[in-house]
């Protein structure tokens, strides 16, 4: 199986923020890889990384980084592929990475999700993929239907807590 | 009892903080009811929620939400109630939520308390209500009063500690 | 004609963000009053002004302040009637009013708005009272579709911008 | 030409800001269409275009808005696109809405992109649908070398600025 | 003894962060009281306690408080006496209390010191005495030689830890 | 006229912020003296200056400065005089300078007032040198007698501005 | 003549900001170059550049960026030389900036200087260097003298300034 | 052996943070000292220290504080060496030493790291005096070649890691 995903951290103590994004990836049957580059500390790795990932099959890459984060920056620069940020909170909250990574100058996006928000960057990466792929597309429906009957278990729970003036 | 305050979470992990919203309609003998429904999750059901309220009987609606908390302001726009927005703690110390509550534009107001201030949106609440409602508004006045002999006897216990030289 | 809002500033100088409130009221044909009194230069003509409210048949106070804005806060603590809070940019782009207006210890809230939120202050004023006005309900029902009207005409000069490759 | 992408602001204030999208997206070639819709002022419009963006063929969506922005994320949970968010500079420096759009919870996200940063939301979006689409890959690289052509002038000019100890 | 430094607080839970005020002043002998008021659940009773302070020979108010601190400036508008503010940190790292604190309009300054300063609420309060008492200016030159020794000693043990590199 | 009070600043671009303490001292009758010393530029100065400060009949100093502003804690770490620090907003709206005043380390406090408020500190001089002047008390309350003159003027200004709706 | 130092950044409109480092270089007599070349749009010419630099002569490279400023931390990855960044503001006040310069992972530092300082990080530059070279050394212990006369000459005319009271 | 670096903190509690900057230059071999001086409390010593440092052979100081952090910038007023500033996260996250040390005044430049980067101080001193020291660089580029080879050990470990769909 040729991965069409790549997951790149700049640090394998991100890995548990990363994990739920190979989680999801896994359970929705997306083949993917996952690597530790740093840009900082590798960066001819990393260029040489971001220059073939499109001639290898990938179509998103995945990047996450906290501090100074600049890995998901850099890898925009050296490829044509959509790359998607996770500012992971290493300090200050994640709002050096958030503002590290979210605020590109003009002409070198990076899709920027929340502060450790791996799963939300698998499911972007997907719905990228889904607009060439219509069984994606039904894949993702189909989760998005089961975020809504967790909500709604949820609240099933919430309606049997009672207090004499609670009346649902 | 047909509730007339319904407290509404975007996520079950916000209950613990708004428990003590709860437990203060149930001392003060306000019917109300609790639910959770996610503004992004369950777009639907926030929707009949918002504009069914009114015609249940409900006149003040309370929402928490955390991280980019768009619940209060999504129902804001869907019914002609009061709604009141609690910014949950969930990333960022609560200033994500806040500022997502708060930073409403003209002509959709969301009533915002403090970060996790349920319990000061069940009082807002009520002193809405109590506008045209004075039994409601000595209920109120009562709590007040015992706010005060509370902080009274936090004073004595504090006057009754000593040094040397303190003299109260 | 007893105004039932109370508009009240911490200074002259908030005179220009107040008005939109003033006008609002003014339209919607609603009888309120106007006055600047200031928390930390005037304290007992607030106190005297906070504690007579309520029997001068005020029924909801909105109250602005910039910098360290203690006037929301200081009037809620003194009246029953719920307070609603504008935080006025005077400095530090209006962050420190907003925190000292909303971020309200447990038992005395203000119902912030956002920072300049003047406008925004006037229609959750009248939304508390129309908890018990029906016809009042029933004119902020009117404004509320006014604000579509506005939004779908600004959309339609929108859609008449062309570029070669725009189809709307 | 059915339009690809879907350009939508919550007001016309944003437009100055979003105007860069649409000269990108028309330059290169790109159908696409652009309307104002509010979050909070016309959610039933929102809902109807969410709900039917996809089978209009639109296959990613630019969403702007500034302060308490919701309604990238609005759209988001109402549709298996991926969405883009740009917050605008309305108030703090624009913070508020950089919050509001990118900490989405875990289930929908929006790729977020800088503070006004409408040029890059329109390179993101055609970055996503290239993925399956070679041709608009070449005319993105094409691009991108012209950028670099840009940045070489632009370091040429420097070279020529002189100074008695300056030695390029 | 008549007390000549009063300690207030808003809460008995910021007396852990005011015991080192406590137990400086006495360490130097100054004869102190200490008490609980809240600006918001006590309006009346600080009110009371500001006006009757500088009668009853207190010459140096220490006010504590945290969230919407509005304590210290409530106190400052009510009397002529200099007033210390205590940001204490109860919500935001703080920054809620001290721009609360801080940020007084003109005409009514608050002496602010840093979050949760007691301490040096403290020395301030006795620096401000001493610009009339020259006893007192003597005694707290002792103890400002007295940190000089501490640091001092600090450093020795500093430099006796060793490393084959180390050359102190 | 020996001068009691010391108006130090760290640049004379910080003389327009400083020039209201300066008028108010004035007023008040108050012998002061205002000199420019950069904590980093002229170190020996400023330690000549705080060393010699108390022994020329100093009382109380003002130190104001911006950026990473040293020169209030510098001076307040060699003098035993209370120092009144001044956050002059040069970056960032003064919170750099606001942070570098007022987070004093345990032990060598600096009583510090808002962003830009020089009026604040030399009323808070005023203060301090008070608690053992009874003259200068008497003048300081009529100066705040005066505030509120002022600010009832301005209530009555507001009261005039006439709409169909306003009732005072 | 050989540069020594390399001044690079971002992009061209970093220029007014940086000119005051090519001013200083050269009225201290150090032979420099200046270049603008984008960490993102040209990240070959980037690495080139970081990697010849040392070999060229070249011993301390000053990077200015602005926004999600990469320049310098990837220039100080590929190089073995001390980088200077300098934080530009081209947004948020230059916050997100010097996050993205400062706040570099273990192994590879970026030497901060303040929001737009190009003229401390020339000085600073000339201190690195110093550090081997006596005669610079020189050089730099008149410059700093220089500024104390400034600062001197400076108060003298703040001296000039009279107010009845004012007694300097 | 003489001491060519010097580390100074502010205070024996920032020794945590500091002694990963020791264990670096041990391992390098580069003699230096360490001591605790703080700017407020031993003003003396700290004027003593900084004027007697490049006589006594050292080449670069390393010197890290929290808070209101003045020690690196009084010690850099003091000095022709270069300094290094460590801001010490003991509030705010660290963001009030950031600031305290980064926002230096135009003519003295304190050389920053990232909050508690004290590691990279390190590195970043060994840098500075390696641009006149051949066999430092060698060291210097070892260490470097050596981060590298950690990363890619790290990332065999993730490549370890199995999921069905993960394919490396």
């Amino acid at each position: 199986m040729t991965p069409v995903i790549s997951i790149i951290m700049g640090s394998t103590s991100d890995l548990p923020v990363m994990e739920k994004a190979a989680h999801f990836l896994n359970e929705m049957g997306v083949p993917f890889e996952m690597n530790a580059l740093s840009a900082h500390r590798t960066p001819e790795e990393v260029e040489r990384f971001a220059k073939n990932a499109r001639g290898r099959g990938i179509k998103v890459i995945i990047a996450a980084a906290g501090m100074a984060a600049h890995l998901p920056g850099v890898i925009a620069s050296m490829t044509p592929l959509p790359v998607i940020g996770v500012p992971v909170n290493a300090s200050l909250d994640g709002m050096d990475a958030l503002l590290a990574i979210v605020q590109m100058p003009p002409g070198i996006p990076v899709a920027t999700v929340g502060i450790n928000g791996s799963l939300n960057a698998a499911i972007l990466a997907l719905q990228m993929i889904a607009t060439g792929d219509e069984a994606l597309q039904v894949k993702l429906n189909e989760y998005k239907e089961g975020l809504k009957t967790k909500v709604k278990q949820a609240n099933e729970e919430l309606a049997s807590i009672s207090y004499p003036y609670k009346t649902n």
